[in-house]
């Protein structure tokens, strides 16, 4: 995934000779707290931050020119870098938001920290029972029902607790990756336990072959 | 993960009868652009955001009861509620800030959305190679050339394209879990390729055993 991929392409951009409390008023009707500043050209030579336009309002000064970080102030992402560094540079720096450039210096979009929340909870909020029925599709001759078995006999091996195949089941059908991994303590071992799983469920179907 | 635990406890809070000027400085010194109101209990009276002070400034208005929010149009969370709450909250609703509350309806802290990226970025940064390690961990009497080797047969098989054992091994020393889900299209499919290793490099064991 690319910068670009990410970027919200309907963004607010002000000028430099624009008043600051027109800006104030444009910010407060579109909800941004940042906005770009660029030229005729897109290009962008500043940036604008809520706490920018409360000082300008307070102090008396009128241009946004006066109340703005120059360009080189701003971190910037090309709209080709993986996305990914958009996250580094928001996790890092508690960035609100990064203006998303081409490879002329011209705005074309802005990445926002809410929008790096809705893609990466998308992720955190997969059931895992959709995890389990992409292993039950891999493993050719193991039914869901092996599966479910196979896990509850792991799950009762690493907690010492007893635990049904439905009521397996029915964990996995309410649960989603991101709660699985807090509580299991980690993706690594998320996975390790779902390899026990898997080498369960094929010990026992290789088992069943053979008799 | 509880609220409380992904919730920022170094926040700042304001008075209804504070000046919106004097908030105004506050929030640019903290740089934060939410705020919550509370009354001399530290209970949630309001909720304020540079759009408030803004508009607060440029109307004239002084009082910050005057221009907050209300406690009741405000979403909050309480301290013992899941943190992925806080987090479906953040990215269907593009909040910047959810104000925790305790049981008695006192602010005990505020989780912000960039305290969320980085949460949720940890997960998405952990080296696909790590993955690997806890799967040979688990997987009793494979060694990690084993591993390697039916990693690059798998890929073969799915990609048509050449790729050595080496070759796969630096690959997964310099990939992330994020990138790794990109890559393959998602979790699911992510998690069925591993299956598809497991399944080879137990197969192979089994036919070492028997030889």
């Amino acid at each position: 995934m690319r910068a670009k991929q990410l970027m919200d392409t309907k963004f607010a951009y002000i000028h430099a000779n624009d008043a600051v409390e027109d800006v104030a008023k444009v910010m407060e009707e579109i909800r941004r707290f940042t906005c770009p500043v660029v030229d005729e050209d897109m290009k962008l030579i500043g940036w604008v931050t809520s706490f920018d336009i409360t000082r300008g309002l307070r102090e008396g000064i009128d241009k946004i020119s006066d109340v703005m970080s120059s360009a080189d102030e701003v971190e910037t992402i090309n709209e080709n870098a993986p996305a990914r560094l958009a996250v580094i540079m928001t996790a890092d720096n508690h960035y609100v938001a990064v203006p998303v450039l081409n490879d002329n210096n011209q705005v074309v979009g802005i990445i926002r920290s809410c929008d790096i929340v809705k893609l990466l909870s998308a992720l955190y909020d997969i059931k895992v029972s959709s995890i389990y029925e992409a292993m039950q599709k891999q493993l050719k001759g193991v039914s869901w029902e092996d599966l479910m078995e196979a896990s509850a006999a792991v799950s009762r091996r690493a907690t010492g607790r007893k635990i049904t195949p439905e009521e397996y089941e029915n964990n996995i059908n309410n649960s989603t990756f991101g709660e699985a991994i807090w509580a299991t303590g980690g993706l690594e071992n998320f996975f390790a336990g779902l390899i026990s799983v898997g080498e369960l469920v094929l010990a026992r179907r290789v088992g069943r072959a053979r008799k």
